[in-house]
C-alpha cells in the first residue's frame, strides 16, 4: 500500500517536496479493530498548521511518519463487534490506501443518505458541522441579520453562506478569489452579492455590497478581510473566527486588525473556534442538513482530485484557493 | 458661573487651547428640574473620543459649546417633585459650575454611605459599573482564573483587578507606567504581581508574571498589551475590550495585534463592551461593593484636582496617565 508521509518541516509556502510517498505493507486489524480500505480522504487548509512543529490545539505531523486527517472508506476485514466487513465508516486516517482503527475511532455512515461518500467528508462531514457550528453557535446568527462570508467559496464557507441563506439571513455577501467562483456564489449557491478580494480593496467592496453594515463576520482568511468585516460591522456585531488562510504561509507574521479599537463602541464580539470540541451538535446539524439535501435547498459543489500521490498537490491547491467548495482526494 | 467649552478639536494629543473657559449666566430651573451646584466632576479617557467628529456609540461635543460628562452636585434649586434642595445627585453635566437637569436624568445619592462624594463617581459609580460588568458579565470571570488587568493603576482597571481579587481569582497580574504605580498595585491592592510596561518588552514581562498563562484579560490599553494578551492566553481565554487608551492620540491607528490567528486554536473569545449597556446590572454591583467598601476590603484611590479651571489639565493628566485610581476635579 502507499501513504503519504511528511518528508520535511516547510518554510513559508510548503511544495510537494515536503511530501513523501511510500510503500508499506497493509497492517492487519488486532481485536476490537477494522481494516479499512479509503475511498476518499479530505485535505483542509488547518492541516499547514500540523506542518509546524508548534504547539497547538492539534498534534503537529511528524517528520518521517504518515499524515492523517479525515477520510472515508469501506470495511474490508473486522475483528470489532458490531462493524461488518463492506460497512462505509468515517474516520481520521487519510494520507494511505488502507488504515487500521480501533472501532470506537470510526463512524459506519450509510451510503443511501448522501448524494456521494465523500459527502460525509463535506457537507454532511466536519466541515458542513463547521460552517453549522460557527454560524449558529459562535457568530449566534439570527434570522434578518446581514451576513459576511469571506472563502465563501471554500468548502467551509460555502455552506455557512448557505445556512446563513436558509435560515433566513437579510442578506449574504460572500467573498472569493475569482470570477468564476463570485459567479458561483451568486448563480449557484443564492448569495445575494459576491465580490472577488483580488479586484480592489475589502473595505471598499465590503461597503459596495452592504451599505447598510452587516452583523454577522464569519472569518476564514483574517488580514484585510477581517479588519474590513470590523469597519463594517453594526453595532452588537459577532465574528465567528474560524480561520485565516491568509497567514498560514506566512514567515513573518502580517499586520493585525488597525481597527480592532472599534470592538468597544461598536460592543462586537469576536470569537475563536474548533469543531472538535462541538461534536454534540452532529445530530442536530445533520438532521437539517439531510432534509436541505434531500430538498434540494443545498449545494454541495466538490472539486475531486484523483489518486492519493496526488493528495499532497490537491492540499497546495487548497492553499493556493484552487478548490471551488470542498476538495477531496478519491483514492 | 463658569464653564468649560471645547474651542477647537484636536489633532492627535489635545492640548490646553483646545479647551475655552467661559462666563455665563446661571441658569434656571424649569417645571420638572432642578438646578444643581456641581461639586465633583469626573474626566476620564474615553472623553477624548468625543473631542473628534467622528460617529461614535456617543455624540460628539460640539465646538463652542460646553463639554459635558459625569458629575455629582447639590441641588439648590428644585422644580420637581421628590427632589428637595440640599438632595445630592450624580448626574451627566459635568464641566460647569451650575447645571439644569430634568429630574429623570439625575439620580439621588445618600452622601453618608460613601467615604467622599466623588466615589459616586469613581468606585461607587459609572467606574466601578464598568469594571463589574466588564469583568463579570463580559469577560465572564470564574473563581480560580488568572487575571491580567492593564492599565490596572487607573480608575476602572483599579477596581477591576480588586473584584477579581475578591471574587476569587488565583492570580490577579496588573500593568502600569511608573514604578509608584505598581508598587500601589502590590502592596495597597493587593494585586498578587504587576509590572511597569515601559521597563521591558509586556510579552515578555506578563510571562514572567503568568508563567502558567491567562484566562481572562481586561483591556484599558490595546496595542502592544492586547498582543501580548492574545499569545498568553489559555485555551479559551476571554477578553474584556474595554478601552484602548495607547491609541486614543495616534494620528496613524497602530498597528494591530499579529497574532490574533490565536484566537481560532486557543478558542478565546473578545467582547467589546460599553457600560450604559448595562445599567440594570447597578444595584448587584452597588450591594457587593457597599459591602466590600464597609468591610475594607476594597480601595479606592483618587487623584483630586481642585477648581474648575484645572478641569482641562487633569483630563490632559488622565490622557498621560499621571493619575493614580480616579481622577476626579472638586470645584
Amino acid at each position: 500500500m502507499k501513504e503519504i508521509r511528511l518528508a520535511s518541516r516547510p518554510t513559508g509556502w510548503p511544495t510537494a517536496a515536503n511530501f513523501e510517498i511510500a510503500e508499506t505493507p497493509v497492517p492487519a486489524a488486532g481485536d476490537g479493530q477494522v481494516l479499512i480500505r479509503n475511498l476518499y480522504m479530505s485535505v483542509d487548509p488547518y492541516m499547514r498548521g500540523r506542518m509546524n512543529d508548534a504547539k497547538s490545539y492539534i498534534a503537529p505531523f511528524q517528520v518521517g511518519a504518515p499524515l492523517d486527517g479525515a477520510a472515508i472508506g469501506e470495511v474490508v476485514e473486522s475483528r470489532a463487534e458490531g462493524i461488518e466487513v463492506g460497512a462505509v465508516v468515517a474516520h481520521g486516517y487519510g494520507w494511505r490506501e488502507y488504515a487500521v482503527a480501533d472501532a470506537n475511532r470510526v463512524r459506519v455512515v450509510d451510503p443511501a443518505a448522501a448524494p456521494t461518500l465523500s459527502a460525509y467528508l463535506g457537507l454532511l462531514g466536519m466541515t458542513g458541522l463547521t460552517a453549522y457550528v460557527g454560524l449558529l453557535d459562535i457568530a449566534r446568527f439570527r434570522e434578518g441579520d446581514t451576513v459576511f462570508v469571506s472563502g465563501a467559496a471554500g468548502a467551509v464557507g460555502s455552506v455557512a453562506g448557505q445556512i446563513a441563506r436558509l435560515r433566513g439571513a437579510k442578506r449574504v455577501i460572500g467573498s472569493a478569489g475569482s470570477a468564476e467562483k463570485v459567479r458561483h456564489l451568486v448563480e449557484d449557491l443564492g448569495f445575494d452579492a459576491a465580490f472577488n478580494y483580488k479586484d480592489a480593496p475589502v473595505r471598499d467592496q465590503l461597503r459596495a455590497a452592504a451599505p447598510d453594515g452587516i452583523d454577522v463576520y464569519f472569518d476564514n482568511v483574517g488580514g484585510d478581510h477581517l479588519e474590513a468585516a470590523l469597519g463594517s460591522l453594526n453595532k452588537f456585531g459577532r465574528v465567528a473566527l474560524c480561520g485565516a488562510i491568509a497567514q498560514y504561509n506566512e514567515e513573518v507574521p502580517p499586520a493585525g486588525p488597525r481597527n480592532l479599537g472599534l470592538a468597544v463602541g461598536k460592543e462586537l464580539n469576536l470569537r475563536g473556534f474548533i469543531v472538535g470540541n462541538h461534536n454534540h451538535r452532529m445530530p442536530d446539524f445533520l438532521a437539517e442538513a439531510s432534509a436541505w439535501l434531500r430538498d434540494g435547498q443545498i449545494s454541495a459543489r466538490e472539486t475531486v482530485v484523483e489518486g492519493l500521490v496526488n493528495a499532497p498537490e490537491a492540499f497546495l491547491g487548497v492553499l493556493r484557493g484552487e478548490n471551488i467548495g470542498k476538495m477531496v482526494v478519491r483514492l
